[in-house]
């Protein structure tokens, strides 16, 4: 005979199979695609293999989570470097406004050509040049009073061909790509050619990458009282250029790790990935290759900025990823999908 | 009349109150002071007051998490640094062991002093005898190779005053400070003049610092490919010597934010404080003194180690918190405990 209470229990039975079913249910509708920018294929495939081999307690590739360091070259991996690095945009503009307390600056090189307009014939001068450049707009100051031009700058400046902001030309699948691995508690660390300074301003708001896992070039500081407070000024002096073989020096002296993945984009990444490959146990290392003239730029073995030539014969001879922008990615820039 | 369904359901109501005296005590039973090895004072109370208004939400000194970034000396603040830093002994033991395969050292300055047995007269020789010793003794080797010298000599070596492993010469306070701050979502740089490679090594399993947050004096390093395979060599030039003036230049570099929290113990910290006084909001400057001559050892204005001079008149000026080893600390040494 049913009882009463029967009755309840098989509704109570019910009911908890009902929420088992509505967590099940949730469980499942709040893991969503983590990469939702990238397309199907072999590429988004050997990164979720890659992040899942190495986060499985008990797979033979487990790593332990404070070993899971991943770098990242910035320009034109993060964020697009065409027609020129976001910093030179920086440079010149500075380089502009400050021209009027230098009349002097309309007859000395490099300076009169940029105030010419002729920025092809300024860099053509070489690195002297561009170290000239630099030091005229971002030294002789504080690095807090560096910080705000940066971030001045950053909140009027707009890229010449997309009429954006240069914060939101990063590459929208790289972002996801970040939060993914940080979610799998991957620390992220940007290790660029770009000055740290330069950086530091903005990649946490962008990438969700704090000030301290921010390699970059850099130039000599020194410490001192100004007005009775402590200062640090930036000297018109280079301390380190983070690029090429200086990649893996920077990522030893900031991070004391070897990464166990690493992304770039040119030759100047190429000893970052050889120096990833280099360890033991599971490793990831890629090329973001720009493919897509349309919605970015084309470009590799011939470009004068990102050339992508070596590392694109050591890429294919040793198998590491070659993200094709065109195939791989659904949207370039987060702006692409409200287009 | 009451049922066996009520009776039930009382003896339930008891076990869920039983439950929550159970939860109530156990979660009081989980918070035992997390600073047991300092006295009740000041000192004390003044950490846990600052740790308390920075963390509490709607508190007027609140620090966002990714905000609370503590500095803290090595040498004298964590660990002992007499009757030598740690770190020179290791290069006097390992000149001794590479002795036999340099046998123009006996007659060259200033390894023939050391072989001596004559230390004082091998550093009244200056910094760059200084430096030829550790160039000897740390470079020309790759960073791998560098790193398990360390590793092997710490496993073997004896502090010749205690006969305790270098490692069981930390501050039991200090590592008990860092786990507590650690706890309330401060992220922890060792910010030392010894050298950065000598450090990480150790420095995650001593105190829970993990390489990436260790800044130190470094060498110049350069990226090789040794027999194929990349590796990173130790050169035998200065890179940057991370003391006095240069601590917020390594601060700056490494992290690119000012810390709310320093600790030291030595006038090379000095400016360290100063750059963390000197930001905005709630703010905490401490040093170390050392004013045990039994348990540790007793010395400030005068020591050629750790000398205290100019700092000590500051932080009474400025109202920094002066740790009394003696007065302060119930135990200084982990072995403390044991003995």
């Amino acid at each position: 005979m049913r009882t009463v209470h029967d009755v309840l229990s098989l509704r109570f039975m019910k009911l908890v199979a009902m929420g088992m079913v509505v967590l099940v249910t949730g469980c499942a509708s709040v893991q969503p695609d983590p990469l939702p920018s990238w397309n199907e294929g072999a590429t988004k495939q050997s990164i979720v293999a890659f992040v899942a081999k190495v986060t499985t307690p008990g797979s033979p590739d487990f790593v332990p989570v404070p070993e899971r360091i991943a770098t990242f070259d910035n320009d034109g991996t993060l964020w697009a470097e065409q027609p020129m690095y976001s910093q030179l945009f920086f440079v010149l503009d500075r380089i502009k406004t400050l021209a009027p307390q230098h009349p002097e600056w309309r007859t000395t090189e490099p300076f009169a050509s940029v105030l010419r307009g002729d920025v092809k014939g300024a860099l053509a001068q070489g690195d002297k040049a561009m170290l000239q450049l630099v030091a005229a707009t971002s030294t002789g100051m504080t690095t807090a009073e560096f910080d705000a031009l940066v971030t001045d700058w950053l909140a009027k400046a707009r890229h010449p061909r997309f009429d954006q902001p240069y914060t939101s030309m990063v590459y929208q699948p790289m972002v996801e790509l970040l939060a993914y691995l940080r979610a799998n508690g991957f620390k992220i660390f940007i290790v660029s050619g770009g000055g740290i300074e330069f950086m530091r301003p903005w990649t946490e708001k962008a990438y969700g990458v704090p000030p301290e896992q921010v390699v970059g070039s850099s130039g000599k500081t020194r410490f001192e009282m100004r007005d009775g407070k402590p200062v640090l000024m930036a000297l018109p002096a280079l301390d380190f250029i983070d690029d090429g073989p200086g990649k893996p020096v920077g990522i030893n002296l900031h991070i004391g790790r070897r990464p166990i993945l690493a992304f770039g984009n040119s030759d100047g990444d190429l000893q970052m990935l050889q120096w990833t490959a280099a360890g033991n146990g599971a490793r990831y290392m890629a090329f973001v290759h720009h493919t897509d003239a349309q919605r970015e730029w084309a470009y590799d073995r011939d470009s004068s900025i990102g050339k992508l030539d070596r590392g694109l014969d050591e890429a294919k001879a040793r198998g590491w990823t070659l993200v094709d922008m065109k195939k791989d990615w659904a949207v370039v820039f987060p702006f692409d999908r409200k287009r």
